[in-house]
């Protein structure tokens, strides 16, 4: 059951927790994807209220032919967090994920790692998660009808935020596939949203009080055009978040005011990496905490230009690891090799050879 | 026995291998630490005779008061790798280690991990590889002692690849704790090795043809002064490693011919952080393809200030999971979540409501 030994196993800072995806479906099963997302809004806003205490860098990439690997750290003076995260959106063709991530906590102060988790189905619940909490603080908050452009892996993660965080009752739906909308459809059949699946993005966005674009292409795409928007419009750009993958024509962002997680990172990821380097944006934890205004008046159109940041990852990791402690969800890894004598890592090759009898009980470790 | 089950566990993609700690150590028992350490001395040597083939990257350090926690990616077209370790050199006081590493290699086409690893012994075996690497280039062919300054967890490692790669048959010991030397001469009794406890660095030093610095403090240090320097040594630095810490005093890199790894790196990281930016370096994969010469004569002195690459963790983790997966060692994670319908990520939330009959031999995802 757990892959410990007595070797190995006797200091707890060398012992992380490892959430597997089945253990995090059951998690999420337990508490309700809507308490999951609402438990993870609450982690992010207490950590974007104490951001300047964060040791912040944007992410790591590493780029091919068909997609990116990325690495996102992040540390305050306590905790550390990374994400790995890829981005392959030919994988769905081999019956893989578009996005596949883990991620892993760990204690600043010995650099001893405290969990390993996946990250595939808690990233879809932290980018919803972080999308509600944009639109909580600059949508109008009268919204009612949220455009839904892009109905895939993402999109119903979304779709439930909005309607519990946000009071969204209508979705208005378009993807260039029919069948992710019909699955979208399928799939949220008894959530209570009134769902409208429409012909193209530009009638999915008419009427609508929020847009949320959750593309998957790695492609400079125009998914919203300036001629789509409406006054007080609340748009929620989660899909454009790589260099060459956009969502917004210029003319929206131009139109707009313009908020971003992390400055440095949204430049060149973002939408805005269209946008000479000095476009105006706001970031939201200046928002959150007052020190900028948000929404103007009624009438202003905002955009949420949302690539994702670790500091999400760290909220919801945190959140993970509190929730899976809770339920007595997880196991053990021996990662880290636990020694007698912590100056004596050569030791641990020759423990058993020097003195057999230390081998029992722990027949994992006998060549 | 194994975290899978029928949801998660059909596509191999999903599934990476772990190796845990007591797995490693078992592999490294079962084949020798000498053929582990000289397989992958094999592993770096190809990798860095194609070091233009790889996407290379300074690593992503977040420090803190008591240490560090960097994250080292590297990537080539078919391969990703990324290590996490960390350097807190006040665990030991708690029974923890300085070091302690994990990593991570992956398939660059479709993002999914493969191997998720130990490395904080492997780190060892590849530091020491690295070290002997260099060595069979840059040191005099006629090398027999060496003196070795730090007798801590990575000495053995050093001496075991240096006595069996280069032909190494004195050691000349010093470490300011006693009690290390006393572990290292313990550890190394019955090696073969000669070994000369000495009462300072300087006298270690004396009459060694290779110098090997293996110290652990976070701080600017003398270990190896100008003055201590005979024609034709060769100095391997592998303690001076991030920026504030430092073994060589300055003297001795300006009288010697020194080599690096990646550059951008060591000039922040190595010993050399302490000499101007312009100040000439050699990076050993030049040395290795015979770009640039290595030695020009027995009388010159030779520094590899090492710092350790993301290459060589990508070369190691390589050799481990060929070496596993030929042993039959490891179990597979379900890390990433597979779904019948990768686009379909929200549906492995309703499986098992949905169609209850599909619980059926996977209680680990029932809630």
């Amino acid at each position: 059951m757990n892959r410990l030994n007595n070797t190995f196993a006797t200091h707890p800072a060398t012992q992380p927790l490892y959430l597997s995806a089945p253990d995090a479906v059951t998690l999420v099963r337990r508490l309700g994807l809507k308490n999951c997302i609402t438990g993870i809004v609450v982690h992010i806003r207490a950590d974007f209220l104490r951001w300047l205490d964060f040791d912040k860098s944007a992410r790591v990439a590493n780029h091919s032919q068909d997609g990116v690997i990325e690495l996102m750290p992040i540390s305050d003076d306590t905790a550390y967090s990374f994400k790995y995260v890829n981005g392959h959106p030919k994988n769905t063709a081999i019956g893989l994920s578009t996005v596949m991530a883990f991620g892993v906590l760990a204690d600043v102060a010995t650099g001893a790692p405290t969990l390993v988790s996946e990250l595939t189905l808690t990233t879809a619940m932290r980018t919803a998660a972080t999308s509600a909490l944009a639109a909580q603080t600059l949508a109008r908050p009268n919204s009612r009808v949220m455009a839904l452009i892009g109905n895939g892996a993402q999109s119903e993660f979304q779709a439930i935020a909005f309607q519990h965080l946000l009071g969204i009752d209508t979705l208005r739906l378009f993807d260039i596939d029919p069948q992710a909308t019909a699955k979208l459809v399928a799939n949220l059949s008894s959530s209570g949203l009134k769902l409208q699946v429409c012909a193209s993005t530009a009638e999915a966005v008419k009427g609508a009080d929020i847009v949320t674009t959750v593309t998957a292409d790695k492609a400079c795409a125009t998914i919203v055009s300036a001629d789509m928007l409406a006054p007080g419009m609340h748009i929620n750009a989660v899909g454009g978040d790589c260099p060459g993958k956009t969502e917004l024509a210029a003319g929206v962002l131009a139109a707009a005011k313009v908020f971003v997680e992390f400055t440095p990172q949204t430049r060149v990821e973002g939408d805005i990496q269209q946008m000479p380097a000095d476009f105006a944006v706001t970031e939201l934890w200046e928002v959150l905490s007052g020190t900028r205004t948000g929404r103007d008046n009624d009438d202003q159109i905002t955009v949420f230009d949302s690539v994702g940041f670790a500091l999400e990852d760290f909220s919801a990791l945190r959140f993970m690891h509190e929730a899976a402690l809770a339920q007595g969800l997880g196991e053990r890894l021996a990662l880290i090799p636990h020694m007698a004598d912590p100056k004596n890592l050569f030791g641990t090759l020759l423990q058993t050879t020097v003195k057999p009898a230390l081998r029992q009980g722990s027949s994992a470790v006998c060549a």
